[in-house]
């Protein structure tokens, strides 16, 4: 286990070309993982072209990572040699901050990001903290589990944190990587679902996967009939739609939960929220807790992201597949050293 | 019990001058009050004004009313004559809609609010839904008690919905009307409190009156330095501040909370909120439950607004000083028929 084979850009819009590298000594807390499958995140494509500024070359994306602990550091516990276990965004947290001691280690400050100043999961082995190699149930399918440690965790969590109930009107903004997976947890939730798309052509999927109802995202008309009726709407697209019609559209008590990165200023209304009671938030993935209760959820409820599987040496082909807007609904890559 | 003497303005911007209306029957629900006091609020102002379009004239502004139950309707449920109650910003609501029956009573979509197509508290007596109309509890003062019913509950109100926990930090945003109140309802909450204000002139009273610290809320250096600092803050202003800044303040999964009526847009980035798992949230008034807690507490900890008062036939002049931003820091009208 010396040099880890893996694909690497090196420069910001550049292809993957085949990388090694040396990852140095094991650290004590840390698990090694022999990569399986690693999904494809529309972050690889923002960090592999350093729309963020964050980027560092060579760069090796992946970080909806499944795969097999192959070696374990003298203080990692609660895992084993061979696990079968997930790694998404977050390869470490501190542990000691107010944040990881309540049980929040996805908003530590000083957490380590999986392709953010390290090498991710487009490869033969990656390492993480053992808190974040989250073990998979026996029910799910190593294939299709990895987006669910990023897209997926990413749309679960706000049902989490917001107290989403069964009972409640539901919507899901975007139905793409993120938002597919987001119609199948709310539909298990046991909500009424609502998918609003701008593809006329992702309808009838959209009601395939969970929806119960599907509105164009663009309709103002439409959007104005349903005003006062969400109790709860997860934006998953990161392009400016109409917000003051989707704020007017949440139930008394209503939240708008952003997990989509839009870049334009939502243009907000103090008046808007203070008569309903309304509310707007935000979040990033969630906890290696949430993580294993969605994953517990899904293996109850058979629930798994829809992906294409590319052979890992096929990494370029894959990332344009995605970048052309073509995939259904999630890119994953089968590893093939 | 025919007539209602009580203060009038013909038009907006025009003086009040005494004014005699018939009330008709009492409803079957409602009581009647006779006012001994009534707070005036920056909204009496704005309803005189016609600043948002629903005044109707004559108009008879007063919406924080104290004062004893003289007549009951047949079907008034819980109340009693010679009763001391309050009543706030709302007189009525529907009480079968889904908002009624959660217990939100002030969500409700069809409330009748005191001075809106109603006349108000500047009478000699008022009337109201009995569900409307809260007893006061015998330790809380007349001419003191009045505010809490609309600026006491509105700020009150925000504590409870959010869950504020007592080992929270929080800002009171504003030190006025509102925010005076707010400083001491927090810090008996057990909270950390700093108050924000832009007047230089209010330091020392803010911290006579809960905080433990304040800022300058124009101050954009003190303001950056508090970067994750706060889990609540209450905006009680209706002006445009660098709202980002106390978006930043906001600790992870904190609130930055909207009470007073900003009309200038906040220009909210998404990303803002879903790094730190923050929202933004807004409410009004409170429900009678939470009404009627908020004067337990008040009562517990000996919490009562800062008056002034005036005669009401001097409401003239009252409203001339609360116009004049000179109120310390609420003005209540003592009946004087």
């Amino acid at each position: 286990m010396s040099q880890i084979r893996a694909w690497a850009a090196d420069a910001a819009n550049a292809p993957l070309h085949a990388y090694a590298y040396d990852p140095g000594p094991l650290g004590e807390e840390q698990v090694e993982i022999a990569v399986e499958y690693c999904g494809i995140c529309h972050s690889d494509l923002s960090m592999l072209d350093n729309e963020w500024g964050r980027s560092r070359y060579p760069f090796v994306p992946g970080h909806e990572i499944v795969g097999r602990i192959v070696a374990l550091g003298a203080q990692a516990k609660g895992r084993q040699l061979g696990q079968r276990v997930g790694l998404g965004w977050f390869s470490a947290s501190c542990l000691h901050c107010g944040s990881c001691l309540d049980g929040d280690q996805h908003l530590c400050g000083n957490g380590e990001e999986t392709i953010v100043r390290r090498h991710g999961g487009f490869a033969e082995r990656v390492r993480a903290h053992w808190a974040w190699a989250i073990p998979l149930p026996d029910a799910l399918a190593s294939a299709s589990s990895g987006p669910l440690f990023c897209g997926g965790i990413t749309v679960f969590n706000p049902l989490v944190i917001a107290g989403v109930r069964p009972t409640d009107r539901v919507g899901v903004i975007g139905i793409g990587g993120l938002g597919h997976m987001a119609l199948a947890f709310l539909r298990h939730w046991g909500c009424e679902v609502t998918a609003f798309t701008s593809s006329e052509s992702k309808r009838e999927e959209a009601l395939q996967l969970g929806a119960h109802k599907v509105v164009s995202s663009r309709d103002r008309a439409a959007l104005k009939q349903l005003a006062g009726q969400f109790d709860f709407l997860l934006v998953t697209v990161n392009v400016a739609l109409d917000w003051p019609l989707f704020v007017a559209a949440l139930a008394p008590k209503g939240r708008l939960h952003f997990v989509g990165g839009v870049l334009e200023p939502i243009p907000l209304a103090a008046f808007s929220l203070i008569g309903g009671q309304k509310s707007i938030g935000g979040s990033p993935l969630g906890s290696p807790a949430t993580t294993a209760r969605m994953l517990e959820f899904c293996a109850r409820h058979a629930i798994a992201p829809q992906v294409e599987i590319f052979p890992m040496s096929q990494a370029n082909a894959a990332l344009e597949h995605l970048r052309a807007g073509k995939a259904r609904y999630r890119v994953v890559l089968q590893a093939d050293w």
